[in-house]
């Protein structure tokens, strides 16, 4: 049967992932991986989830493999919570939805807010996935262009939404915390003017938060939610950093009416999130789990953090600018103009190194082609050595011709 | 923040679950609830699905921790292709795409083939979950009457395509085996009647299947993807009834190029499903659990399934028909005409038993109105003789008037 002619408008623009598919050409294990934005699983305490797990389907009188309400695991929405009181936010349990993983919190908020042609707001360079899906819905994008490592400058954003002609946006997508793949964070100034513009623009702020806990310089930032007086903001959480990916479990914290808007859309998308895989988060919280293995995660991808940045900057071009990220996994950097690494990227490739290109990052095509995104968290120091020099030479290759 | 002006189409047509509404009705534990549709958890083996956690977490070199491939975990892929085998469907594992529970199967090919307007033929009664769905996409539904245990009469399908002036269906969805809510199963001719029909009228049938192991005469009939010889036909399997609902793991099957579409559109939605819990059924599949459980969940659901058919035959009203189900949770009863188990609904509280009237599993309000479904899936069954008697009670007081 020849499907083609039956696909939505919604199939039509939906791509597989970019950064997949490059992906799918790095499976030579000669290859140094600087592309891959995965944690690394030999810093998972195996014995530790083992036993989480077995406790999770054993507690609860059979409750956690049972269905689950679709807002989420009782227990486990009090415990995110309680952690974002941890990071300075007072919420409720009726303000959490459980999400399978935190691409679903954007997902369902596409969904409840976005007609095709709607408007959304969001950081350029991006999360990739993020740009997909607003495209794959059919979103009008206004991107706002992120000029510095301190994240959205507010006056900037108050002058593009001023000028802007197309539709009024209804988001302002972004990652203010240690941000992929510019690696910035937003000032606590800047934090607040933010959220102070979201009110007067009528617009909601997504503050999507994967890396908040991955911090290297003591605790993260108040998130925006927190500044926040006005219910403007809805905050997007994952386990996948904070603890491992497999959970597949995230959180969306924000005004009580739109978590109970976002619970009737996620009951049509997927019944609810993986009870079991919930359960599991709730003990991680609960028992004190998050303290105890963060020190090991933050101290890993720091050291790791320290011996590519200095790398890099031995072997980047003269007059490329790097941002030195303060928590995350990502070092982004701009080559000088006439580098093009979406270009370079299968001499890399063949010179057994890999890296995501920046353009790819960007929500228009052409943009952004001297920028690239290195990543730190999967592996080892002495191979991010070595990666960092077979590309100071595929590098100086590129140039030389341009010259 | 007023959301209200700011909510996109989809965000308007989307309701709250009636069902869970009336669920919430039901909190007084003197209510015996024939309305539930979730397995009984204390059938579930403890020891055995915290073993299987404990070993999922710990297998395969912490992968089961980390990212998954957006299809699914591979050796899960191939464990659910040996088990459609096992079913008469031969089947390779690239044809499998794993979902969050069967909901997000239906709801991905709604995505990826409906725009607002488009049309999907369903039986009718149906599935409120997938009812709920296709109006919350905004879809065009044309109804095809469930009039026999037998299941959809293809001539009357095809005569009513045929009649039909709206929008050509896309999709045909139907639950063919010991439906929700009316327990009919199709027979094996109208099976082969009906793929020949989707071939001639270019339509995918989404052959919905949670219920499908839960079979009360032997094994369960070959599923309309094994008639299949064009690629019309896509299976939606689940682990929640045939293991356990809180993996929330189910799985797509079908013609390659249609499961590639399908990743895509999941990918946007959610990345992957919880490794972990893919794990655990994976295990479950391929260390014979499946085997080892099902004869405990089928004679017990078997025996209920007496005990509530004999005690209904004795306490409903002259002139009732109801199906024996050959599988599945539920049966469903045709009132005599003036009954109107929704008007009946609060009485029934009142005497406390519970249903769900039959007019929530219609496309329109106002429709089958005499209609009602029973569950006998989480009751034991002196409680079931007892809701039995309760309702017989309250049937002969609703009828009184109107005679």
């Amino acid at each position: 049967m020849d499907f083609e002619s039956l696909y939505s408008s919604t199939a039509r623009r939906l791509q597989p992932s970019i950064i997949r598919a490059l992906l799918k050409l790095v499976q030579d294990p000669a290859v140094i991986s600087l592309a891959g934005g995965t944690p690394d699983s030999n810093l998972f305490d195996l014995d530790r989830y083992a036993q989480l797990a077995e406790q999770a389907a054993r507690g609860q009188g059979r409750l956690s493999l049972q269905y689950g309400e679709t807002a989420g695991w009782k227990p486990l929405r009090e415990q995110v919570a309680a952690y974002l009181g941890g990071r300075g936010v007072a919420v409720s349990p009726d303000q959490v939805l459980i999400t399978t993983g935190s691409q679903q919190g954007i997902d369902l908020l596409g969904r409840i807010f976005l007609d095709e042609g709607d408007c959304v707001a969001l950081e350029e360079p991006a999360y990739l996935g993020a740009i997909s899906l607003f495209k794959g819905m059919g979103a009008t994008m206004l991107p706002l262009p992120l000029n510095d490592a301190e994240g959205l400058d507010p006056a900037a954003v108050d002058a593009a939404l001023r000028a802007w002609t197309g539709p009024k946006p209804k988001l302002l997508y972004l990652t203010p915390t240690y941000q992929n793949p510019s690696g910035a964070c937003l000032g606590p100034a800047r934090r607040q003017a933010l959220t102070e513009l979201a009110a007067r623009h009528q617009l909601l702020i997504v503050e999507d938060d994967p890396y908040g806990e991955i911090s290297f310089d003591g605790p993260p930032p108040k998130p925006l939610l927190g500044y926040d007086q006005g219910g403007h903001t809805i905050f997007l959480g994952s386990f996948s950093k904070m603890s491992v990916p497999g959970l597949r479990v995230g959180f969306a914290v924000g005004p009580p009416g739109l978590i109970q808007k976002l619970t009737v859309a996620k009951e049509s998308a997927d019944v609810c999130s993986s009870v079991l895989a919930q359960a599991v988060a709730a003990e991680f919280l609960k028992g004190g789990h998050l303290q105890a293995t963060l020190p090991t995660l933050r101290s890993a991808y720091h050291a790791r953090r320290d011996v590519l940045f200095e790398a890099l900057r031995q072997e980047l071009p003269q007059g490329s600018a790097m941002v030195k990220p303060a928590g995350g996994f990502f070092i982004w950097a701009r080559l000088p103009e006439g580098f093009d690494t979406l270009a370079s990227f299968q001499t890399a490739i063949d010179a057994k190194v890999a890296y995501v290109p920046g353009s790819v990052f960007y929500t228009r095509p052409g943009q952004g082609l001297n920028t690239v995104r290195f990543s730190f968290c999967a592996v080892e120091e002495a191979k991010l050595r070595e990666g960092a020099k077979r590309l100071g030479q595929v590098l100086r290759g590129a140039m030389a011709p341009a010259r």
